[in-house]
């Protein structure tokens, strides 16, 4: 059966903070800019999960969306959904959570929440209309 | 000459929280529901601006865009973008920040800041790509 | 308090024909041409709402928009989503069912749905990128 | 029968330049900024017409979305698209093409060209993602 | 030259059902949802279709836009828009028009009518803003 | 560290022209369609530039966007936005400028403007919503 890539979005609202909090407020404006506004900020992050199998052929799906959809909620949204990222998500704890980390993080959190015979091929997460990132797993470094 | 309206938009990113301080948190929960999260959560808001004048006949503008721009960041997006709702904009002090007030404050904003000749016709204030309102001022009442 | 509009989008997919039964295929297909296909077809419909009222000094809100989107649902979204708009949904009965015919067909629907000091203002469905619908209600004609 | 606004979206893509011919190099970009650079610049543009009369019973249509297309393709579309703005068109003759004046020029072309019962409501014109106007008609003056 | 890139997108509105009619209704419903409504429902998809070649050094072009929108047209969009995929598509018959098996059936549909020197690199099926697919080829298994 | 691409969006609006000028205007007309017209016409060009490296621990970045948006403008927007693309961008000189050939004249501006490290992995240059092109770099051939 041909090998065929789903993507699904989900979108979640969050407050964020970039900082080190041994550093003083003015490096931390240095380097982080605005990012760093010690009240916060927030974006409405667009998160599109991309995973890979063969069509089975008698659903005709690689994986049912709304299963995927679940593993993303439970997983992921749920957690960060209406949440600060820096102060109330356990498993981003310890983390300056810049796009990168967050998207690293949350292809952590799916990898090991996929059925057998579902790759987790991309996590692609988009904090404004102009910024986004993309990570394709540990293997491509 | 004829009557034209001109939009022009602009984004920004903000945390905030919808509550009372004199409510307990069930009642701001109760009431608010995940929007009341006392660690803040936050948003990509999109910001419509409509004016409304002749057109002129000399340069085809009912106004320059680019003044318009200007006033926008001036009096809105500069005290807005990548800051605190409820903590950090003194025009919306004591304010609870829900997108209609800050429609509202919007206007107020603007309304006092464009030149002769200009009405201002509407502020449309996007929160989520689902959820949005829009002021066409306190003559509507 | 200011009045101002709120507007909740909602999406649903729905297959459809227009036709009448009592013409020939011919009829149909010259009056409706390739939308009056006998075997159906279908879109993603996209449902702007917009409501108007007062802005509650204690919520900041015109109405609770977790309220509207559960209106919007069990009146509207449930009845045709993944469901054919001729041959299962009451409210259409009888009803050629164009973009404009569905459009009022909800207001209809939702009219009588809403609290008190809340007015219906608009209606807007669009039924591809290009093609779409506004009603404002009878009071227009 | 209710009377509904029906809305069709055209995309054209023109080149142009704001100036006056009998100003300097200077001034012209004084007032009009890059937008006057004598090698042209241009732009996708979207236009959005909308049309209101009263839905027929037979069709369930305001007017054959087929209809208005061609209108508009034959009226405006045909005329600009891939043209120069300041060239080409015969009916942008001696105009400083802002994109006001195109849109009420759009508005006069398409006037004429409507189906009786048809009324224009209204011609939208988006420059770019950020830039739009709206001719409602010389009745609002 | 270099090697380049070039998608085209093209739109189509169909009816489609989920199901397996050696099923009972109970076991379709329990398999695909709502999607195996007996009555149809339909979607607007997006077709992306990326092909690959060298940059021809006379025209600039990996590929003539309007020819790939030909072959486009011909191979799939006149058989699917505003057809009911599961009764009126030879190239799907026996087929559950699942997003994926749709992919899978145009790439087939594309690859053998390009012209030399093209490869087909992608093909990405949008059926809701959410729920999309891609296929790259049977070469990936 | 984990390796990420990040993509940063860019917006610019030119004037262009397909043709060659030792070709009669017939001949251009021929292979080039309205893209050939001499009097120009033009396109608000969306560019999607994607870099890739390993994510520093210490900002959580791959690059600071804000250094990747200061490199997009100085190297390409500035010379291009409100410019002519046949007539004013140095180093699209003697080149018809095609989308393709624009995404790898981009490319090679971009890829040695970043720092160290951090590897150019994709120029995505979209002229109209329906037609877009992607480089990946001369490796690829």
């Amino acid at each position: 059966m041909p090998h065929v890539r789903v993507t699904r979005r989900a979108h979640f609202c969050s407050a964020h903070r970039l900082f080190h909090d041994d550093w003083s407020d003015e490096k931390n404006r240095e380097v982080f800019g605005d990012c760093s506004n010690p009240n916060w900020h927030g974006h409405n992050y667009v998160l599109d999960v991309t995973v890979e199998g063969s069509v089975d052929p008698v659903t005709g799906f690689v994986m049912d969306l709304k299963a995927l959809k679940e593993v993303m909620n439970a997983r992921v949204v749920d957690d960060v959904d209406h949440r600060n990222l820096n102060l109330e998500v356990p498993w981003l704890e310890g983390i300056v959570p810049s796009t990168e980390n967050v998207a690293v993080a949350i292809w952590e959190r799916l990898a090991e929440g996929l059925p057998d015979g579902i790759r987790l091929q991309s996590v692609r997460l988009q904090e404004t209309p102009n910024n986004s990132v993309e990570y394709t797993g540990p293997g491509e470094g």
